[in-house]
């Protein structure tokens, strides 16, 4: 009895951050090992699914960039990369298109769906959610796109309905083509769009890293304005550059808060949400 | 981080109740001492503000009795007791209606509050909520009522704005009269208006006992068949005849369970709903 | 039969007035005579009842001075004022609150629901419907307060489903204490937060009289820009002056117009509303 | 302020009858001397929009007879009866739709507006609300027909926005041609489609007489079981047949009640629905 | 076999039209030859239904002249025109409103409701949408009225469930008269009031003719602004000044575009609609 | 112009039909030839997008077994039926579902959002839209599933919102697993839980032919009475087996017809709907 009362006390706890956000929506970027380790998948899909059943409306976007490379060896196509980007021809894409909405999206819905009927895989072509162009740069890279308009939609068709929505960021161009989408990036347009209350990227590390070599040098709270600084010396680097431009796109757009959090700590969405200082880096503030 | 993680843990093992009860209306009836200790106070606000908050829909009826009695003793009136029921002249009905209405349904509806804009008191006068009949049997008891119809129209207004509905059981007769009810009864009645999905009564036993001297002798469940039995050996006495005639009649007009639970054991409320077993006794099961 | 149709003429002679006001809000400050001679409560009970049904949407704040005090020495308390409003330590609230909510209110809602199924009790403290604060001035006096926020969502909540919200004016404080609150100022609040077409308050005189002492004196018209001069003439003055203050802040809002009406007239308020002059005072035109 | 007192308290006598009849569906058959007198036709429009205003639903269905027969003349047509129903050959009809729809029911609905944006016409073509058969009897009468479905769509269409609907009894047959029905008949089948509360039908009699030529003699209340027998007595005879067809029709389609009032008196509309005993004969009760 | 794919082919032609005109509103005035010659009132009776049953929304306003001339002789009355207006005394205001709502209109709507429950007719005096102030001009015209004030409601209410509303140019002045309204700027004014995707002027002619003898010298389409100059060098001139001001009216109020179209080509509405290049003359863009 | 009435009296003739079935759902099991020459699959989309557009509800149902077999040899798999049915390991079904939904699905729905932003595909795991168990039979088949449960929350709230749901027949068992589906039979069961108007099955055959050798020997109509008989006699066989049973199926829940047509002539899909006599061979009539 002693136990059962500790955890009504913890249900207690949590109910100033449950009527805090009942209501608002949270665009989730999933990836990286929570995506991948059969534990943190199931513990993912357990806090999206709680999430939806205390009141809030997450929406999920997922990547799916090592499985990709996986299948492609399998039909013994070599993937080649130009600065960090897949070049993506016709035969890419179909396989692309193959493994992040036949396979990852519709295991990702199935872990949820298995706690209740409560998950809907969605195509970013599905009812034109996601319109994209051809990726301008100095490379052409085939069918890799950059979204240039959102349609909500079919989000809103399903969250009405009850389901959560789980993006694949595959789009559709003008020119009636598939085209592959940083997940990221999607996940900022999307925030964007719904004028989301928060936007979650799940990555891979603690959140950001003053030295990627030292996990205790986390920077818990950045400014938009301090982010070209920190871009020039080097903090803000790499994998963590589309990242952040997804995070002052959605800041830009009204988004609340963005926050970047380390994926492979367990229940990491609901220590974000349900706890008061959060964890990981937080991202606040206006246009930079 | 591991107790935080150990919390989460516990929200998603709320999850598959929450499921079950999403959207349910719960009718509860608040007495004895988790009406007049302060943690206990405290613990029921929170409990019901939760369930609220995560989409139950939580309908409370609360009793008086020692405060009434209190009111009338400052005010150099003696009481008089028939049968177990209070003599009720005049006077003493509006010393009871100013008592329950603007004392101590005030102060329920103020504790929830000040965990949220989330609870409002209603007289079962407004709006004709309650409709009653001066009470028929051997002893004239002047303004005591029966309950002969509810009105539960101010009731869905309240629910679907959000708002916690928490009862004082003073009702209006035909002749423009107030008539002060019998608690258990008109949280029966209520819950059977309503259909609820559960009527719970607070008591301040572990539940239905065997023997009442000892509290190791609980029933945990109980068949509606078997009550008459249970009345002939005097298990059922007393106040319990009151509270299972609220339970069988709630039962009859289609509330799914009712259960008699511990108001002194904190947080009980959320552990009768939130835990497989249940606490205290459980009647289930159609006509007797 | 010649008698019959003189009645149907004055139903005729009415309609122009209805269709003005149809599905319009009216904010009654009721007290004075108007609340304590019983031909006068059930000649107000009528009129409620009456514009409800014809569709406008009247809401009702009540005061309560005198009981208050006769509750007070009942219980051997002395009531203290300075400057004119009740020193308010916790002992007093508790019984302002109580007979507010508990017996006067409790009562103009019964006198209309015995003319059918219509109106809701609501002290200010339920769904936080007043926000106050402790008044500033040169006297502590305890838990007198003033309103910071109107929160109208049980007011809505309520009229949107057929009834006519009876207003107890105690507040509730960012601190969780409960506030008493002046009347009229409530009535201004709650006439401002809806945006009401009109906001009436009872007195227990003619209207604003040139001279207190001749109630030939009356002053059927004042723009809001004449009050500042009204005042240092002594016109407006004592317990004028916080209904003047709640109808200057009434108006400022948007509330159509602002009319002082003599309580003690049977059917005051049918008059105000079904006559081209109306009756009393009539306050116009925006800021002073 | 006597006299507008005394205006108050016709309101509130009102008032029990504004409650019960508030949302409920009146039919109104409107012919005879109310139709041609200007101050009937003002009284009229007066009670219907008063009707409207309050609450009720009203439902007009207008005859016509005098006005055609002098339209067929002006245009050197003699008018051809048989057993008291016009011959209608396609010149007739066409003058019979003209001056129905485009004369008389514009008059009634101008009538009405003139007091409020509040009325609609509506001829029993517009969206197929009246479709009609030809009339089965002994003589061929041409485009005279009886209604065999009510499409009422278009009347609630008109109803749920805030209009009056006044209809004029012009059919559409399945083999697309117009059809002129009998208005009493029309307005009982229209009550049965709708369920309506009432049926009013006005005359230029006080009533149902025991015998025509005095006007002492009205038969106050029948039941529709009696009917038969009135009618073998010649009590129900000539233009009262298609009244009582009606009526009859009308209460076994589960209309409330059938009053059969005097056009000829003011405001006979308002008199009939708000005293107690109404005016003019009532028939009630199930199937003969 | 091969008829059949054919015909299947031209109905997917159309799904680009259909897409892009879901749920507009078209106004449409209908007059000269279409009205009159039958072939053509059934082609525009079937366009009518086919362009609401695949979604968009159609509102008609009709004309009427020569059938007013000839009921008017038929009467006896010689019609006098001033200006090319018609002189309008209240008998002739009779004759023409009669003839307009209860002869054309029904006409109209019948000819449609025998395709599907679908037409009602409506007088500008219905629910007031369409108030009229007698024409001001250097004649007295008597019941000559220009619009001033739309009142939709009634559209909507026919519109929202699933009618084609069917206008006849008759208004309601504030005096309570009946006035006769140019059908073209009656199109016009309800085009504006109704934000209209389009306005499609039924003519006798090709559309905007360079030289009226010369079918060949259509001018496909002509912009706001050269209008004053068209009009200075006599190219649109009489009965098509009325349909320019019309068109221009519409443009300023926010409606798209404007077409005058030839009335005498069978299903001239649907080509119009359905094909690229239109028919007729196309007016568009702003301000003059 | 000629050429252009021409089309518009297509577009007339297809009213009726259009009206017919205005807001009716109509399901459509998608496969063969049609989905997979360029031609028809252009085709097919036209008409899906054209009967969304007109106002019918299609949903779709694919199915896919030659690109699963391709896709299963290029990763060096070989495929094993049993009865006809495959063999169906975990991992040929995870190549199942890649292909089913990442693949397929993805391309009926690009070519239908090529013509509108109006398709959405959904995996039967989607909201739990297709709940199945293990195939019983004389063979384990492993993975291929039987439908027991359709959950159509997620359909309606598809085509509420204006999209059309194209549905990859792959379903969630109790166990969490995915399972493989029969197509028709998927079909067959959301028809059924639809109550859909048409069930439509789209084949390589002209419909049910007399004998399979010979195209002329088509059956247009059967009553499900006799499918019994021509089973017997060998009529219905092999892959018509499972498409009579869901026709069955769907005919006894409530579905109003079913049709089985040939998918290979272009625009079959609306020759079936717009046309009298329809095409292929039509099922009717309740139990066997």
């Amino acid at each position: 009895m002693k136990e059962l009362q500790a955890k009504a006390g913890v249900l207690v706890e949590a109910l100033p951050y449950l009527r805090r956000f009942a209501g608002r929506t949270v665009v989730i970027k999933y990836g990286g090992a929570a995506m991948t380790e059969e534990r943190l998948k199931e513990s993912v899909a357990q806090d999206l699914v709680l999430l939806k059943t205390v009141g809030l409306d997450p929406v999920v976007v997922h990547g799916g960039g090592p499985e990709i490379t996986e299948a492609m060896r399998r039909q013994g196509k070599q993937p080649v990369f130009k600065d960090g980007l897949r070049v993506t021809d016709a035969e890419t894409m179909a396989i692309t298109e193959m493994v992040l909405v036949g396979k990852i999206n519709t295991q990702i819905t199935a872990a949820m769906n298995r706690l209740g009927r409560v998950a809907a895989g969605v195509s970013g072509k599905d009812g034109l959610l996601l319109e994209a162009r051809r990726m301008r740069g100095k490379h052409d890279l085939g069918f890799v796109g950059e979204v240039v308009r959102v349609n909500t939609g079919i989000l809103e068709a399903l969250r009405d309905r009850g389901f959560i929505p789980v993006i694949a960021p595959v789009a559709m161009g003008a020119d009636g083509e598939s085209y592959n989408c940083n997940a990221d990036l999607v996940a900022g347009a999307v925030a964007a769009a719904l004028k989301a209350e928060k936007l979650v990227l799940m990555t891979d590390q603690p959140g950001l890293l003053r030295d990627l070599r030292d996990p205790d040098s986390l920077i818990p709270s950045v400014r938009a304005s301090e982010v070209p600084g920190l871009k020039r010396r080097g903090i803000i680097d790499k994998g963590m550059l589309p990242k952040m431009e997804a995070c002052l796109a959605a800041l830009k757009a009204g988004v609340g808060k963005v926050h970047i959090i380390d994926g492979r700590v367990p229940h990491a969405l609901l220590l974000e949400i349900f706890t008061d200082r959060g964890i990981g880096t937080e991202i606040t503030g206006g246009r930079p």
